[in-house]
């Protein structure tokens, strides 16, 4: 509770809200990265999911990583990232799925390494964003494919007026956001109480 | 030293020898990500510079933040990523280089936001590998034109034989690296003793 009223409070002290419903918090969650703070969100996350018997944590390059480290670091289990798109060094079998990305207003294909989830894995999904769930369901469909078991999502910064949460909420899928804004006007935040 | 040798270890039990001397160290240092291991190089890198006066952290998406993620938290410091082109969340004034990788056969541009290193910054330069060292002159590029201070550079592994560490070091710029590879053919390598 203390570490989500201080991540409340860094939001609206330092995150700028841009045109396009953008929120911008580069000082501490994605382009500067606040350790400590992170550190202690993935302690929250790993809290949150301690009875789930998580052994694999997985995001998408590159603005998850950071986060997905501390969440995994402090359940003691591996990290495993998603690229955006095949690379020369991702040899071998991969899962892979599409992605629309409204910031970057193109689709992307995100690509794992069939060596690093298998059936045999329980997956926390975590990301430092989310809007309208587009790279959720992408990461989804590949714990899918590799036949994993799906312990759920665990995300810094939730938009919450843009449904993408809720909507996966409403599919069942266990989605905790350690912040969620339910309002952005040009020059205010409202959180929803949690 | 016991993290060198379990690093090295972990380099002949799981590196791949792929064509082109790539080295890939997927399953534990940049895509699957042994958490545990890179703290403790994290911590080993923060003993290190211990004596700098580190202010920030400083890596280039997307394979570096991990290994700078566990750097900055062991120093006490923010992680500042550089991104691989300018996106539309990136506003303002910027400092920027130009990077041409060998592995993706590419020239692309390596953008850090002004906001997040200023003159006052002692930096230290983290990546997961060095080869050529080209992203590494992109990095002290960029400190530059801060007007920072470069505490120096902190490697995973460096791949010595392809000669851009030893340049950098011929220069005057402290390079760091866990484990160096001086030799590689397509069944063994050899590190250098250090």
């Amino acid at each position: 509770m203390v570490l989500i009223r201080a991540l409340e409070q860094k939001i609206l002290s330092e995150g700028q809200i841009l045109p396009g419903e953008v929120l911008k918090v580069g000082s501490f969650l994605n382009q500067q990265i606040d350790t400590k703070l992170l550190k202690e969100m993935g302690e929250e996350i790993a809290r949150l999911f301690r009875s789930n018997n998580v052994t694999k944590v997985l995001t998408i390059e590159s603005s998850g990583i950071a986060i997905a480290f501390a969440a995994a670091l402090a359940m003691g289990v591996p990290a495993v990232f998603a690229k955006k798109h095949s690379t020369s060094n991702l040899s071998g079998k991969v899962f892979s799925s599409k992605v629309f990305s409204y910031t970057h207003q193109q689709t992307y294909d995100v690509v794992v390494s069939s060596d690093y989830i298998t059936s045999e894995d329980t997956v926390l999904i975590v990301d430092d964003f989310l809007a309208k769930g587009n790279a959720l369901k992408g990461l989804i469909e590949i714990v899918e494919q590799a036949g994993a078991n799906l312990a759920g999502c665990a995300i810094a910064i939730e938009k919450g007026f843009q449904g993408g949460g809720d909507s996966l909420r409403e599919k069942g899928i266990r989605v905790e956001s350690l912040a969620i804004i339910d309002k952005m006007t040009d020059d205010s935040l409202e959180f929803r109480p949690q």
